[in-house]
């Protein structure tokens, strides 16, 4: 048998489970989406040595790199249901392949997710997840926030920064297991496809990420600085890593959406304008000299 | 502005063209696909210096790693109608991207497809490319061949070989044009999910692919080779890149079935077994040291 069978049918076959929605498991050509719900795709890559240390465990390459893309279809207020996952590998062996499979089914039970297809090839290590959800009835887009809606984040900034810092350090915390295993808002779906305007995940950083707001609704956005919005200092905001929501709302909804989890933080609001300004406890503007993450760097 | 949404939105976005299935362009967290009917997906991954040559001018990568991938499709007896694409570059610039645009619209024009989403990243050039069809009323799987069945190509085979060799010498030919930019068999969809029992492109090499509908319809072949079936000798069976489709379907179809197209060959027939046999002109076996082509070697 080729190798690339041998792994798939080793590894990741028993990880596809059927059902009437996905009905045939991984060995076919295609697989069969049979809904009658409109979907959400997104596509993410994750590369050894970009957007994880070459040496890290199988295991966290695999929940990481489903995580991440996955975090795409809950910044759109949904569930994802499925993923197909592509697999460049220089060379595979079962050791490998164990722990990843390994990591792909805490993913896979902790998301009520399935994998149902995908592609094993040779190349420098690289994982590429397409990920599926259904789309809510209010589907929450990078254009709908409008001015004077109140901006919040689904949990604390710069904890993916310093768990890769601590990974690096060998100090086991809960900053370095959000790095390893990112912790995605499940809780927070489907309530914030109701109650939020526009929504984005927290991959490149706070201000990168919610620039992309701006410029797709055409506002600006103000951000008042505490410290309860970040762990460690201002430079959280443009740490990355941390896959936490960014949203917007209307003022009236306030309450209803600190009550739906303690780690929601309200952080600022959108006004006129086309970017976000942030300003510090004394009401001075912050400058900063980059915005985020930018792919074209490596780790 | 960062590299990343520089080059989206220079050279890809224009491509993605909105309508009532695909609603939003490039842009958001996800793409949306609005649709009723029932999907097929496939994720294909090709890699420089693996897939392709590493020098190979990017119109060529875009056009080759786009139509490789909807070949999945076409072998489910399907159209494709829209691809994600997950694009990992070393160091892009404007000339790459350019004619990497340019391949990807003759590409979305000859097949009347279109781009909904993706990922730009840093990392060895690895093109993974998610392929959309819907999924036709009789879906062609692997499993469906039967005993007796006719086995057909929908071309001949070891183009995409005799095509890689002429690139290499400069020989520009039609084998050199197959591939580079593979011809996929458009003008037998959506006939072919009526007549045929199995289906799987080839692109592996015929033995490889053919045994994987042996394997999955629990079922032998028989292949009589004959002048007509290769063009250059018996190793174009194990060519691979050939992205022609090898069908099976009943024998009461088989002039339905050469009328589709004066391209299509029949080869053979389904029979008890396990695997594919292969025979000469005068009948007797022919033995293969190797099946096809296989990831885990370099080009």
């Amino acid at each position: 048998m080729e190798k690339e069978h041998y792994f798939i049918d080793k590894y990741l076959k028993t990880l596809s489970i059927k059902s009437s929605k996905y009905p045939i498991g991984i060995g076919d050509d295609c697989a069969i989406i049979d809904t009658k719900e409109k979907l959400i795709t997104s596509k993410d890559v994750s590369v050894s040595g970009v957007h994880f240390p070459k040496e890290l465990d199988s295991y966290f390459i695999a929940y990481r790199s489903v995580a991440v893309a996955i975090s795409d279809i809950f910044a759109m207020g949904s569930k994802p249901t499925a993923y197909l996952l592509g697999i460049t590998h220089p060379e595979p062996n079962d050791n490998w392949f164990k722990s990843f499979s390994r990591g792909l089914c805490d993913l896979n039970n902790d998301y009520n997710i399935n994998l149902i297809g995908g592609d094993l090839t040779k190349g420098e290590l690289n994982i590429s997840v397409t990920a599926f959800g259904q789309a809510p009835a209010n589907l929450l887009k990078r254009t709908g926030a409008n001015k004077g809606d109140l901006i919040f984040i689904s949990d604390t900034l710069g904890r993916g920064k310093k768990g890769l810092i601590n990974y690096r350090k060998n100090k086991k915390d809960i900053d370095q297991n959000h790095y390893l295993k990112p912790k995605l808002p499940i809780n927070l779906i489907p309530k914030l496809a109701e109650l939020a305007s526009s929504c984005i995940d927290v991959s490149d950083g706070l201000l990168i990420d919610l620039n992309r707001i701006c410029s797709s609704s055409n506002v600006g956005a103000r951000i008042n600085l505490s410290k309860n919005i970040y762990i460690t200092d201002k430079n959280d905001l443009i740490a990355g890593d941390d896959y936490v929501l960014c949203f917007t709302a209307k003022k009236e909804f306030k309450n209803e959406i600190l009550v739906l989890d303690s780690s929601i933080k309200l952080i600022g609001h959108m006004e006129e304008g086309k970017e976000v300004k942030v300003f510090d406890e004394k009401d001075e503007e912050i400058k900063y000299d980059n915005e985020g993450w930018e792919p074209f760097t490596t780790i």
